[in-house]
């Protein structure tokens, strides 16, 4: 391939020169453009003056026949001038990078109906491969709540959490979308291929990586950062020390993302980064799909009430009651005189209300003098 | 009784007549004295000119003999002018009364040979009389390791996870103080008479209420304010929405103490109030004793090493060698030049790393190439 070629096939082939996520490539495109970045690498000569392998490898390539190709497949590579350009990846032009890693995509390969740019107000859902059946079920069922309110949820379609959001957010007919650190036509790991071609019938699988690219780990790296800058919050469920979760989720806090995390029990290894993340404060305790969506969506529109205990007989009581009630001991019985001095209230009308508590089963008769029924005790 | 009394006299007498943590005598007392509040009380005649209620129940009583019956059973009644007097209890008089309890205590009656003046860096581990297994095997470790540090564990000798905090202290023969909703000569629950005689024997069963006295459900609440009082932090390890723990979790708050959380599964009922103290923002989440003693001791006094995952192979990489391997193919193999072409290397170079790495088991060679083995998969 030589001489001009539009912003669209410059990203391709950019795309295949670079590592996805490489800040330097990204950059020099922030600064150039694509398609006069990618003339000067084309005429790039060294000092024999023959093309540098980098020239080289480019005049090589076909950018146009990728498209094609991919086309084929059912696959669109969205590129930022697109209607369907999630804006929100844009971030990642100000974030600094992380491991070597960062910048926005030169582009997305895209399959399946969902579209891109009606992700901005969509949950990431991720956490440990390793997942225990604990996090497992509390993924799939977060999922559920938050698709079956119509907000996606993003994953990275990996063994563990990642496929229990999915499958969450599919049982409930939401939409999900998974980010590969392959090509949208591979199936990675190859077990998911079900789940993903499911996502690619009914939601969407995207990647920055071409048709046919091979996942590396600098990849998922690079997949990570994505997952965080298309999405409004990440969820953390299950996440050890070291799991690549928490890369996903220093990307969310570097991008002023929700970050939200699952507590499981501290005897738990899955649990323990999640555990840190709350600890140290990056990331917000929670325990539901509908505390999910209260943080990460609009203000207002939802919103989640605080769980309360079930209402008890001691709720319903007059003051007067409860003031006897309180005087009342909890093991051996007292004579009603007694339970009167300590309530500092009349004898009869003490009583009276004694009566009255013992007939609702809040206090009882014993040998010697009245006690609170194990109902009252709380 | 008649006549002038003195402050300790005056202390015990007003606490026969008073249910523990009214506030409205803690705040006479504070602008009074104890010894003109009995006074004045002591002389109260109604319209006929006879002595009010209260003042005919203060005369019946005689609280040199409460005294003198108390040292016989080994336990001292502390007052604020007394050497051991924990003077962090103080706080109570300018916190907020909760559920119309609050103000110091007039006095403490103490069984046991630790001194409570000693327990200003103490920590209270509370929690719910209903734990699970989990909560109870948490607060036993939390607690040997706070106890082990020689750090006081206190906390209230209910079923549950006050039990277990107790257990855990002396366990790691770690020094605990149990505070009573009842006179400390009584055991309650009566299941727990050897715990509380042991801790009598070698820590301090310690209650505002005197010797003979029931509990009642306003003495529980009254109590947890104490708790929160005599301690530099509170801990919570399971506590249901409404759980009694919560009331200790909130005086541990106006008391500008430090209040910390221990997380659980999210489908633990008994987690639930825990996950809302932490979630918001009311109580620090921790996971370990090492954490807890972090946060109450003074400052570099207890350092916790945040944990770290196992050591990698992959972390005793050169930058050579961790470029080459983040080149390397997750699945299907790649040949060493496409893997070259992929970091950016030289041919020769990448061949001789790839070498070294499948000497050390991260990579693996296959009919189609080299890819990453299962053990640097991360």
């Amino acid at each position: 391939m030589s001489g001009a070629v539009d912003d669209r096939l410059a990203r391709v082939a950019l795309g295949r020169l670079a590592e996805p996520g490489d800040p330097r490539v990204a950059s020099l495109v922030a600064e150039l453009g694509a398609v006069t970045l990618h003339e000067r690498l084309l005429a790039e000569r060294d000092d024999q003056g023959l093309l540098t392998d980098l020239a080289a490898r480019l005049e090589g390539m076909d950018p146009a026949r990728d498209l094609d190709r991919a086309e084929r497949l059912g696959i669109r590579f969205l590129i930022p001038s697109d209607d369907e350009w999630p804006t929100q990846v844009d971030d990642l032009l100000s974030a600094e990078p992380v491991q070597q890693r960062g910048g926005p995509p030169l582009g997305l390969w895209v399959r399946g109906p969902i579209r891109l740019d009606q992700l901005a107000g969509s949950v990431a859902i991720v956490g440990s491969r390793s997942a225990t059946t604990y996090g497992a079920d509390v993924a799939a069922d977060l999922a559920a709540v938050v698709g079956r309110s119509g907000v996606c949820v993003v994953s990275g379609a990996a063994f563990g959490i990642d496929q229990a959001a999915h499958r969450g957010a599919l049982a409930a007919s939401g939409p999900s979308v998974a980010v590969l650190a392959c090509g949208v036509d591979r199936a990675y790991p190859p077990a998911h291929k079900a789940l993903l071609d499911f996502l690619a019938d009914e939601g969407a699988v995207v990647s920055e990586l071409a048709p046919g690219c091979s996942p590396t780990r600098l990849r998922f790296l690079s997949r990570n950062r994505l997952i965080a800058a298309l999405t409004r919050g990440t969820v953390v469920v299950e996440a050890a020390v070291r799991s690549g979760a928490l890369n996903t989720a220093n990307w969310a806090g570097r991008l002023n993302r929700t970050l939200l995390g699952v507590p499981g029990p501290v005897t738990s290894a899955p649990s323990q980064g999640v555990h840190q993340l709350i600890r140290s404060g990056a990331a917000t305790l929670v325990t539901s799909g509908e505390e999910v969506l209260e943080m990460v969506g609009v203000a207002g529109e939802h919103l989640v009430e605080v769980p309360r205990g079930p209402d008890r007989a001691r709720d319903r009581l007059t003051l007067r009651e409860q003031q006897v009630l309180d005087a009342v001991p909890v093991t051996s019985g007292a004579a009603a005189d007694s339970i009167a001095r300590t309530a500092g209230l009349g004898l009869i009308e003490v009583g009276s209300t004694l009566t009255r508590l013992h007939t609702r089963g809040l206090v009882e008769r014993t040998a010697s003098g009245w006690r609170l029924a194990t109902l009252a005790q709380g």
